[in-house]
């Protein structure tokens, strides 16, 4: 039996759309056991009852727009999220899942799971989906803002040891994210990562990828800082849903192609189906010593319940040995 | 009459596209004389003779792909961009257009055109069409892969004028482009910029803007160094690019999305039309002591005439004087 901590209280749409997704995730896996912390009283509103689930009381609930995560956590340990991570921590579950403030599992990981032995920084790590459905990871989106070029290596070893295990891709490739295809281009840091990742015996390199070929080059996972993986996910984001609204106020604006809206909604509506970051359920807080999958914030029950078999997933491909391993090996080179 | 040096020679589709672009822009504006620089022959295949326009023969083309530009400077300097450069440098021309390579022109501009007294940095400085046909200025936008937070104020003053004298807008709103809105967020140069743009009286400073609301914000500059800059043109583009894609397949795999998309045809033109860089016509080289625009490598004569437009408009509100008076005021401050 898996067992998963789960933060049933963070999230835009919480309790509810989490316990929902609880619900959901329990009726479709029958090999995991849920830990659920958060407000009993509010949970059990929504819960399904099962054996399968037990639900951990707790008082606090860690706000979206949280300024200060380090002082919440140093002054008061009753957050949902914290509890949950903490479960994993004193070894109670294998995995832990919430779609609180990004930020605050990011703490919430490092200074409660503690990073991997070896890992000099911890990273976001999202899957991002193209048009046609296939993802691709990308780290650091967002942990870090300063950077050093061996932590892109450090990301790329894990990222590769993720791609392998839980999109069973044989020889993940790596592509660094810069501003030119060519070796040389970048900043002083990219251009050393470079030389970095070129050079590693564990990482199939394939080489600079510029944000415009992102969703068609053929690579699997994609390194760079924090800063930049967090403008480069977030302009795409902001394009497409421009794109998006685009389009729906053409379509608004005539008759003829309110008609050609109809026809193509299926033609929209697969679009939307396979880039839907929903269908993936979270990012992944790795460089830690433990599966956090941190769901988005606006979640809801499906999105949750997607959650919940990544970081099942995660936990069932025994992800954290591989990934201690690896980063043993690369520090031991 | 306003005399603009023209490199007929760089771009993907030289010199036909370019030499057309000139005749288009001759018929259009009346108050304009070409100085079209490179090869004579080729030029004249394609040009409408005109007493507005003069040939100045070169024999060397400066290669898209074009990898050490300053070394091509020190060694030959026949080649057309250069030689339409030097032009402007040697007060035959009010402004300098060229299709060439990017890097080319940032350092043509620099070593020949010199940086403005004062600016310790020169900017790329394209203008990005939302989907409504409102454009924001985005700078820098690949000249420097590293930066200083003063130099991002340089680029706001700049910008600010532009926005002023090409675009109108009163009180040109100026964004610093971050991974979060809040004060305080981003790498350390990016919150040492903050406090200068906030601080500065020359500067109507918003915020932060993420790249997510790039295109919705209420803002006409946004700041930020050539790498990130980058990244986010090249991921906007790619993520548009990308679901422009993903539409055009589905519109052919269905019967009924054939004909939705035969209805919206209309819907789809008037949003390319509104979201065309071709209408702008080129992004601006900022910083340097003369007016140069570097139009898109893959323009046509449309476009192409679009860059001399604003070239010529650049030049008939004589926005060197104002950057010099603007740049000068901000460092004797």
């Amino acid at each position: 039996m898996i067992r998963l901590a789960v933060d049933a209280m963070g999230g835009d749409h919480a309790p509810i759309e989490m316990v929902k997704g609880v619900n959901l995730a329990i009726e479709k896996f029958d090999d995991i056991e849920i830990h659920l912390f958060g407000d009993e009283n509010e949970i059990n509103k929504y819960l399904t009852p099962s054996p399968r689930v037990k639900i951990f009381h707790t008082t606090h609930v860690l706000d979206m727009g949280v300024e200060d995560p380090i002082k919440e956590l140093r002054s008061n340990p009753e957050y949902s999220m914290f509890k949950a991570i903490k479960h994993v921590k004193d070894g109670n579950a294998d995995a832990v899942l919430t779609s609180g403030p990004t930020q605050g599992a990011v703490v919430g990981g490092t200074l409660i799971l503690r990073r991997i032995k070896g890992m000099k920084r911890v990273a976001i790590c999202p899957f991002i989906p193209d048009f046609e459905g296939r993802m691709r990871i990308l780290l650091d989106s967002g942990a870090n803002v300063e950077f050093r070029p061996e932590h892109l290596l450090d990301f790329a070893v894990v990222a590769s040891i993720i791609s392998k295990s839980y999109f069973k891709v044989e020889n993940p490739k790596v592509g660094l994210v810069n501003i030119g295809a060519e070796p040389g281009k970048g900043r002083a840091e990219d251009i050393e990562a470079y030389e970095l990742l070129k050079n590693n015996p564990q990482i199939n390199f394939y080489g600079n990828v510029e944000p415009k070929e992102m969703l068609t080059s053929d690579v699997d996972v994609l390194v760079t800082d924090g800063f930049t993986g967090n403008i480069l996910m977030k302009s795409y984001e902001g394009a497409v849903k421009a794109f998006s609204d685009a389009i729906k106020k053409e379509v608004y604006s005539s008759f003829k192609a309110k008609m050609g809206g109809l026809l193509m909604k299926n033609a929209f509506k697969n679009i939307k189906r396979k880039a839907n970051p929903d269908v993936v359920g979270g990012a992944i807080i790795v460089g830690i010593e433990g599966i956090l999958v941190k769901a988005h914030g606006s979640s809801d029950a499906f999105a949750f319940s997607n959650g919940i078999r990544l970081a099942r997933e995660l936990a069932k491909e025994d992800i954290m040995s591989k990934v201690r391993v690896a980063i043993e090996a690369l520090h031991n080179e």
